[in-house]
């Protein structure tokens, strides 16, 4: 599977950059998510995420490829904002092709299950709006 | 839930093209189906699609319908290509906006599946590489 893993403190672009065609791949699953404009029921201006990010993003590889293992994909991406996300921003995005629809569910939703858990990247701060 | 159900001669544009803004929305799934290079084991060139297209439009709304009960979001959109679709072009575009994770991945993969099950909408033919 080629993967493509990146950290970045720039908006993640929306729509999403074309990926080269892959006359293989009968399945394409994005996910992205966003901040939304209340945090804990109180009204938000942005999220603030921080990372150990060379450890992140050899988690991320970890992950994808165990779970590459039960869920063969061709091609995936993952892009996390760090630093300030205001809202309607996406913090995650996350791109799956593979030949079928199940494998490429499978894989971007058990990568989404484990994210939380196992990578270390936080929400260190919600900004209030004023 | 607001909801766009297209059935189109056209290319499905990829990148597609952006939402307005939902400050309410944390979760933005996508599939596209996208014609293989090859069907049954033999190599074609495109995939030919037919639908009874006033029904077809009314299925898909009544399937969405229903899934929205169990999984509530806030937007959907399917577009389905009908005619001769090349390889590497989409065939089917699903988006699912919602408030959270969980709710756009069931109801975008609980269309899905239902799709071929319930829609008049038929590969008719499969037009073999020269």
């Amino acid at each position: 599977m080629h993967l493509e893993v990146l950290l970045t403190h720039q908006p993640i672009p929306y729509p999403p950059r074309a990926w080269g065609n892959d006359p293989g791949a009968g399945a394409l699953a994005e996910f992205y998510g966003v901040v939304r404009e209340t945090e804990e029921l109180r009204p938000i201006r942005a999220l603030r995420y921080e990372a150990y990010a060379d450890m992140a993003v050899a988690e991320i590889r970890r992950i994808l490829g165990e779970l590459e293992k039960a869920h063969p994909c061709r091609r995936a991406l993952v892009l996390h904002r760090l630093g300030e996300v205001p809202v309607g921003e996406a913090a995650i995005h996350v791109r799956v092709e593979a030949a079928h629809r199940a494998e490429a569910f499978a894989l971007l939703q058990g990568f989404m299950d484990r994210l939380k858990r196992e990578v270390p990247i936080w929400k260190v701060a919600a900004i209030p709006r004023e």
